[in-house]
């Protein structure tokens, strides 16, 4: 099926393999008059290059963005908005070899039995370059988010044991520090622990955050497109991730009610919540608190180590995998993470609109 | 937005509120010829009816379904399936009193701000109640994957701190016992840890799994539509869940690659894997092993101890929160789970069907 | 497939067969605060009543609608509305005989095609009786119109060979008249024609129009969601229809561009246009003229002369049909068309709220 | 909203303005193992190309498409296809002067209206190169057909007052004609009436048809999803058609039903129709006859007569149009009405593998 579409109002569409001529997305549904520029989104995909650091892959991947259409003298025109990344540094030859067997870990047996082949460049369309599209879309909805004054921010929670101090939280940290973690010294423990996994050719799971402020209560709508659910689903999409949590996510399981209710309080006239436990989401809808919403994601499956595998011929074999991988996912997929949400509150907030007649009436007899 | 339709192909819709005249779903786009009568849907309506121990609310909800239409001799004909369940128990007066506040932990405050008013009987739409459709739909749903080898089967992990023990998995338990726990020890446990919970109105919360068996490898689409994001979504629509694992799930981010990679191997000219880490999902498509999917419930937000709030006026007030209602979700949760699993396995195997040119032209061409 | 949900916000779900329990629509979507009681609804479904005149079905059909879900205290609550009619009349021994065979002009072959085998009873869910779920749903989008001061308006623009003198429109015979006409010279002799044709055993074709007025410039989205493409889907899924015009329809092949353009105009502040040639709407988006949409309807397919045909054992038959049929479709399908017409332009209002990033930010911003 | 996106399980979304950096379509969906190289669909883009005869804009277009993804080792891949076409000859200075005010006929104050705004270029988004997507994407799927043995076939059936003979249908004169009529005569006819026309500095308006032979019975769903309610979307929203027929189309508001009745027939062992005025559908399902479309198109609204509009001042004011313009529209877009066909028959037969349960079943137990 038709699976690279998203969005019901906000729509983008993304399209391209690792080793293809080009990646990208196409976004339909973008209100027209806003200032759009090819920058508003390079400052997005630069902060999913990998090679800037011990703990990324030295692959160069120079991803420079290119608006194809949808733009008019600076500003969106309500029509689709074209972005296309050309693939320039791709080497096809690096992967030929891993065209006769299935990695484990990877999605090279799914693709085979869904497909019946696949490209098996550098993971072709299950690839991590995948995320381009989505980055460069979510560039867009979070320049729209921002307008509305609500800001959606990932970082790394933890890196294999070294979990960041939330107590002490260092957002500056978070673009400074090669993990994305909040937290400059947890940030160098767990750059040490992934260089020593480096060297014994392994690899590292993590955890990301991310956090929606701003939201204004009454978004998401009851049963099957609860925010939540919608969250969970944007999030979940992401290659290698493997759970998903909202507000205090698992913890509940083991509370009582008592401990797990939030209070609700007045502050300044305003209902606000005494705690947030839920992850500023009731029903489905969201409650005017901090939207929370936590992944954990797998190690980079492309370990160096001998592996036990089968080929295409169905014989049992050991590989070894060669390339040059991340030993960690989370750091570069915290921008994925913070793209995938704005593109969720963004179409959540442009569905809500009619939600309430007076709403709709006053919007079509202004002059009334 | 409309917010109540599942399914791209077994495309269900459901309706209804918990002190509504009825409650109902209809199934679009079920295949013809399945053999259906009320009876299949009546035993998975069974099993979410509380009453049955004293673990549940003694609330009688006597759900019987009423099939009236998409069924000729005892078959269904491809068309709308229509499902109903005449509520019959209620009473409104029990309920009259929270219409003036916002109860913690309910959707009250957030139904109120999306839509103006809502209907404050029992929850009204956000109630347990709405389950009925997904449950009655997803009995269909399970009959066809049923004869096609593929069984869906949903049961209580924990409630509390108490675990059952997975070593000795007793499937019959769960049909058994008050809490669906596969541990009939670990059950006794549970129901004493509730007994006191409830003497001291409060609630508990708790953990649920679902496994698919018999899947074939290749169903589910990669970028958005994965069968693990689809998951994610279907489960995490469930009130009250707060987290969603496929696999080992959240243990995946203190783990190394080496540890969490499963090794392929081959069984009887068959491509297995050595373990199951990844939870039957691999780059978003099954992989021919287990599904499993682990959601984690938070306890009844309607505990019977003072809680603070405010009110409609904008005043903060101490609330004693009346009526019946089970001190834990999960062990009704359980079949909802199992529902909307099978749901999504249905549905991401009927739009795989032309994932392969050869298999599209086998299709309409059988006389080749 | 599932065929029987329609729209992208304002979302129905019909279901239901001629001779079932009962046929009836859930509206997902619809807008919390509109006053709505059974009487709105009531009053639509009774203008396709049958058994009103000698040119309908001596049938009767008592079709009275029970709302069963999201209307609380007399006002939608925004969450889904279950409206349901219950068959009472149907008697399903007059179709017997035709199961084994299948009549001409009607689906009972390819619904046998498509599904394997139907319900023969009255033509299932192919029947008119379908219609009743479009009635009721587009009964509450009209509401909803007219709370706008849009108002959407049909009526039977010829009958056989008789054509309506539309220089003398009026409106009243339109609901006073047994042919929907406004024209009740017209009507008169259109009767006379029908009659003719009854006594002769046979069926009469015509055409009906549709014309929405209030419905500001702008609605409608370019490419594939044109106003004109979606009410062309709306209208032709209406049975029996086999042609949409929109405007000045076919006629437009034959002429010129000077002919046809019309001059844009000021009148009193607006931008309106001298002739209306297009019907309203322009690249796909309405241009506040009033929009004109016309349908061809077929003669009823149930004619009593005796015709040849095929049985399901493969044998060339010849076939009488029994039963009572209407000997014209058009004066009944008036108002689905009306309803069709309705729910299409109310869902393109709805989806069309963020055409612009202002109107979007000032949804949400309301203080500024 | 988003309005360029078409089909369910072979899901297209086009993108690209007149004037923008390059037009194109992400094809999404479409079944993995299909030989495809850009010459499969170069072909389908030059039926489009103008330039090619008196009766087109002298403009030249120099349409190259380029496979950007989605195509591994000359084969689809089951991933996104996304074909591109730079533009390369639009000038933007030619159309300066329109940005102030509407062109009759045209989409600019429609545009203005709904986005504030518009990229007055060539139309922008509404002009007919938007059509380079809806046909690369149609090359597709009709190549896919072909290989079930499905021919989609459009041609010009009338063009002002001259009409093809389709008794003595000319299958190579659509490909050979400037007209794409089926019959030399009138094609030479219609030519010295276009001139005649074009020296009065008039445009033309004209109808084209298209047929699908070989679509196999049952294909379509009932209700709003009907075949011919999908053709009739698809094709309306193809810019400048106002009105969409299926078989006898409008005249079938004139006849009797014993005339308009097709009797069904054995043939060989199979359901034939003696006559087709049905045009190949019956209840919205395919009934294994041709499927026959027809659509009438105005005249090019850019006629280089003086003509009144407005400007955005809101004042009245007589325009003169420049630039270079088709006389007619037809000819050029009878490959869009068979793409846009093509298109809409391959997504239903997509849809449709689910219909039987016994086929569902088969599919997925293949060893039975």
């Amino acid at each position: 099926m038709a699976g690279s579409t998203f969005g019901t109002i906000f729509k983008i569409t993304t399209w391209g393999e690792s080793h293809g001529k080009a990646l990208g997305v196409v976004i339909d549904g973008c209100p027209a008059g806003l200032k759009l520029c090819e920058d508003d989104i390079q400052q997005y995909l630069n902060r999913r290059k990998p090679g800037t650091s011990s703990i990324t892959t030295p692959r160069k991947e120079d991803d420079s963005v290119e608006i194809l259409s949808g733009v008019f003298e600076g500003r969106t025109t309500g029509t689709p908005i074209s972005l296309m990344v050309r693939n320039t540094s791709q080497k096809s030859g690096d992967y030929s070899e891993i065209a006769s067997f299935y990695r484990p870990g990877h999605a090279d047996y799914t693709f085979d039995e869904k497909y019946g082949f696949r490209d098996y460049r550098g993971g072709g369309r299950s690839s991590g370059r995948e995320t381009i599209g989505r980055v460069a879309a979510g560039a867009v909805a979070a320049k729209i988010l921002k307008q509305m004054g609500i800001t959606v921010f990932a970082y790394t929670r933890s890196i294999g044991p070294v979990h960041a101090d939330m107590e002490h939280f260092d957002r500056d940290a978070v673009f400074s520090t090669p993990t994305a973690m909040p937290d400059r010294k947890a940030s160098d423990e767990a750059v040490a622990y992934l260089e020593e996994a480096k060297k014994a050719t392994d690899s590292v799971g993590g955890c990301m955050e991310c956090i929606v402020e701003g939201l204004p209560a009454g978004i998401g709508d009851p049963v099957f497109e609860k925010l939540d659910a919608n969250l969970a689903k944007a999030v979940m999409s992401i290659g290698a991730v493997k759970a998903v949590e909202i507000g205090d996510g698992c913890a509940v399981s083991g509370r009582k009610g008592s401990e797990n209710n939030d209070a609700f309080r007045m502050n300044d006239g305003h209902v606000i919540k005494a705690t947030n436990h839920a992850g500023g989401i009731l029903g489905g809808i969201s409650d005017g608190s901090t939207i929370l919403v936590r992944a954990h994601v797998k190690p980079t499956p492309s370990v160096f180590l001998t592996q036990e595998t089968v080929n295409k011929a169905g014989e049992e074999i050991n590989v070894n995998i060669k390339g040059r991988h991340d030993p960690i996912i989370v750091p570069r997929a915290v921008v994925v993470m913070e793209c995938m949400t704005a593109l969720t509150v963004l179409d959540a907030m442009m569905v809500n609109m009619s939600a309430k007649l007076d709403s709709l009436i006053d919007f079509y007899t202004p002059a009334k």
